[in-house]
């Protein structure tokens, strides 16, 4: 059987009516009325709604909610207040039926607790608030990349499973390879270290490990890590970088997905830039001023973070720590 | 001390001549003629000749080859047959002085053999053919993902430490998970596919792992994995992906790497399209043509991949295998 389209969805528009048209996706919606009924249907571009009436009511036999369908049809105008143009369908073909009743709603009308979510990742993905944050992250990465490269970073990829710890040990997931102890890499820290010795700048987007079994929001034992080094550069040049990825982020995202966001009903905002810079000298007066007294040396501990956030509500650096508390880095 | 710069190497020019500039770099080679000396000085970017004299000699102390310097000095222009700009130096730091003698040469003059480089790996990053190699690899990633992304893929992370093997079982690693046995996945493919229920199309680029004491130049126990799936697709619109990945990729790595490929000494040629596709049935006739007979239902061996590879020396697909021997993927 043919699979093939004439078109992906967000390339259907109303100039085109009258024209003949062959697209596939998921049944997000079915409601019939009477002699007619309007579908609408969904492909990894957009969503499009489609009207069967007359003689086609038979193709809609056995078709129900979230299945996979293709549809041949012609464009027309339509007085629906979401669509400027819909289809009208000739043939259907069911590729795949969907289960009925589905073990959750994906349109997202009917909430389902998180477990229930997990039970049916799958069939999560088709709802748009899901799938929102998986394409937001993908452009993230994209950004992050873009943003490097454009840096004159090279991307490498290090080794993963390694003979010894690279930062500590107690918290390595170790595995038999092949009669040899191995570990799985906490970060690319050794490596990264050694490579812009001759590549001056690298970077790495990878999963890592740490087996600790935390309890907090901020640890995962799996973890996709953003690691970046550069030679001849100081810790201004490397605020610089981090800014500039942020920033980008905010900016790309925000251009880039706008039904992203409102899918999960989050406007993005990009910060304002230059980040201010903070000592820890000031952190400490400002504390003080909040009565929250810390001595010269002491760490900043999460509640105190929250505090200084409070008054820094956007980004902020916290530079020039004391050499004894974080000689390399935070 | 402060380690910023005015310029990367590769914003020098002979137009900027009587300009005060500031950068930094590594030694790659140092010659000292009388009164005068020349050094040649690499950054990410570049590479660039500064020209010692008089006074500033007494800069050279202490310097030898692949140190790590800042260099501040005027432009000027050169009579020198690979540069058409210089830099007079007035002040040279050394920030990092390199072991003297080197235990390999990275300039490539005297070759290292493949243990010594090993060993040496970090500073056999600074071998312009070693370097150009992670610099192309990194070209083909970023390429990789711009074909993608620009069809509307998605790129997705995926776990790596599972629950169960995903392909088989016997060639996994598997590891200690808090007192559970976890394994270390041979690929995304259980959650790649379920993905495109929902996102259509993703891709995942990283790292995955088999259990495989190979011999063969083949595999590797732990690889880099450009993994693609896609609903909605039949097998003519996969070559289609894979054929346009291609093509980009040596596009791409043509067009932005000429510097790499002169250090390697290979020209990237980008290969016609669209490629041929040959199927089955057409490659045992030909088998046949060279003298090698094949019943219909046997699989194709690698020598006889070679000999079709001899007929057709680009690249080409074979289509349309028996059920029995391919019914999936090749």
């Amino acid at each position: 059987m043919e699979i093939s389209r004439t078109h992906l969805i967000e390339d259907l528009n109303s100039s085109m009516e009258g024209q003949d048209v062959l697209f596939g996706g998921w049944v997000v919606d079915l409601r019939k009325l009477g002699k007619m009924a309007f579908l609408t249907v969904r492909d990894v571009t957009g969503m499009c709604q489609v009207i069967v009436k007359g003689d086609s009511m038979n193709l809609l036999e056995g078709l129900n909610r979230q299945s996979v369908v293709r549809i041949s049809g012609k464009v027309q105008s339509s007085k629906a207040k979401d669509f400027d143009f819909e289809i009208s369908a000739t043939e259907i073909q069911i590729l795949a039926k969907a289960e009925y009743p589905l073990p959750i709603d994906p349109i997202g009308r009917l909430e389902s607790d998180i477990d229930n979510r997990l039970n049916s990742r799958a069939l999560d993905m088709r709802n748009q608030k899901t799938a929102s944050i998986f394409k937001l992250r993908s452009q993230v990465l994209a950004s992050i990349r873009e943003t490097l490269i454009k840096r004159k970073f090279i991307e490498i990829n290090t080794p993963k499973i390694i003979g010894s710890a690279s930062e500590g040990g107690a918290d390595l997931f170790s595995l038999d390879y092949f009669g040899k102890q191995g570990y799985l890499a906490q970060s690319p820290q050794l490596y990264k270290e050694q490579m812009t010795i001759g590549l001056e700048r690298v970077f790495e987007i990878s999963s890592f490990y740490r087996a600790e079994k935390s309890h907090t929001g901020r640890h995962l034992s799996e973890f996709t890590s953003v690691d970046i080094e550069a030679a001849m550069m100081d810790y201004t040049d490397v605020m610089d970088v981090l800014e500039s990825i942020v920033v980008d982020v905010f900016k790309n995202t925000a251009e880039n997905s706008k039904t992203e966001q409102k899918e999960i009903g989050h406007e993005i905002k990009v910060p304002n830039s230059p980040f201010e810079r903070v000592t820890y000298t000031q952190a400490l007066e400002e504390l003080g001023d909040m009565d929250i007294k810390l001595e010269f040396g002491e760490d900043l501990q999460d509640s105190h973070l929250r505090s200084l956030g409070a008054k820094h509500p956007g980004f902020f650096f916290l530079t020039d720590w004391p050499m004894n508390l974080k000689p390399f880095y935070i």
